[in-house]
């Protein structure tokens, strides 16, 4: 059986302004390449609604699932769960358990549990939320629609908590091997090697080192005996 | 007038699988802001054909610009320029100017001109070279999508011979409010702002440094009188 498929939507004006430097697109990437869920593609989007609606509904009709990351705080900019309520086509509400949540956090901290705030319980309607340890507003999954928040270690936590929950594929296995030789000196062997495994991804990363250029030639694939199989082809050709 | 739109397309599966974390969409970010072109969206897909073909269509039409990155070298992998070609409607084929510069460069190199290498010179009919200082393999503009390396020093050096070429408008100014309450206690006042400019984007983004937490308040926007006036108010507000 193939692996299950998921796609990445990243929300927020500060990705695109340049003023932040996403890391949540690298870290769920390396996260599902483990877990077996073949990432096929991300897009990130500024804070508009109508543009979140529009991709939450290409991605999630073309993939297993999709996972976002980024407006779910208590400002005016944070729209992400009304737009995925209008994607999957649902109502909106403050939801009792992230309100009990909130609740219980702020009165732990001090700090007033005001409208903005539970703001942060505004949940589509029938959704499972994502346990927050961090700062404790939550996520939530509905449908195929896993939202999460955006900074890392918040994003983190809760991409922790929900990935053991979803089935997973055969991992995706890599190996790289490292030659000292120009990418064009080996594309035409390396190429016709990658045409035998069609099974198999294989990519060529150039890299130039303290004046030395090299190339990694990486194989990557679910299968370890097919794996192994072109890695051993590849270093005779160029180990 | 407002500002020209871009989009920016990544291409690779070396994103998709976590192997490399991609950084030139930062860059590109904060580069197309400092030329008032305004970043719209971004998307990453593998090294597939039709999903290359498929997201170029989709960019091209809905933005004034298109950067991609990734996919140009000389190996079985590097599928950018063909689906560039299909996208647009052209044939491709080498291009004289391109395969010239790569004689020279390999010559100087020492380095055999073989068939892989040729293959960077194909090029869709009918588009103008970006010079690539560094490893001389050209980028290209055809239409309105502009055909990047993924090398970053590669990518930022054709950028930078690129982007001058191109039609700005008025930067996109920035300005930050550092304040050491939480989101969910200036948010309501920060909504009434934001609501009161809605010619300036304003967003806010929480931080935790050293078990203090505290939240950027983020003015954006290109005319420079009203940032001024809206972060007067801001800091009355906050400061």
């Amino acid at each position: 059986m193939p692996n299950p498929t998921a796609a990445m939507l990243v929300i927020g004006d500060e990705i695109l302004s340049g003023r932040t430097r996403d890391s949540n697109l690298h870290h769920l990437a390396r996260e599902l390449s483990g877990a077996g869920i073949d990432l096929r593609e991300a897009r990130v989007v500024g804070d508009r609604h109508r543009a979140i609606v529009l991709a939450l509904r290409a991605l999630s009709v073309t993939h297993d699932h999709v996972f976002t990351s980024g407006g779910i705080g208590p400002t005016h900019d944070d729209i992400t769960a009304d737009a995925v309520a209008e994607a999957m086509g649902v109502a909106i509400s403050h939801n009792p358990e992230a309100l009990a949540r909130l609740e219980v956090h702020y009165r732990q901290q001090g700090r007033p549990f005001n409208e903005a705030r539970r703001r942060m319980a505004r949940i589509p309607d029938g959704a499972t939320l994502i346990d927050n340890p961090i700062s404790a507003a939550p996520g939530f999954t509905i449908g195929n629609v896993h939202v999460l928040a955006g900074v890392p270690t918040i994003f983190e936590a809760m991409l922790a908590s929900v990935l053991p929950l979803l089935t997973g594929g055969t991992p995706l296995l890599s190996q790289t091997l490292q030659v000292n030789r120009g990418e064009g000196e080996v594309a035409e062997a390396f190429g016709r090697l990658a045409a035998e495994f069609p099974d198999l991804s294989m990519g060529s990363y150039p890299f130039a080192h303290q004046g030395a250029i090299g190339t990694n030639l990486v194989i990557r694939g679910t299968d370890r005996a097919r794996l192994a199989e072109a890695m051993m082809r590849l270093t005779r050709l160029f180990g």
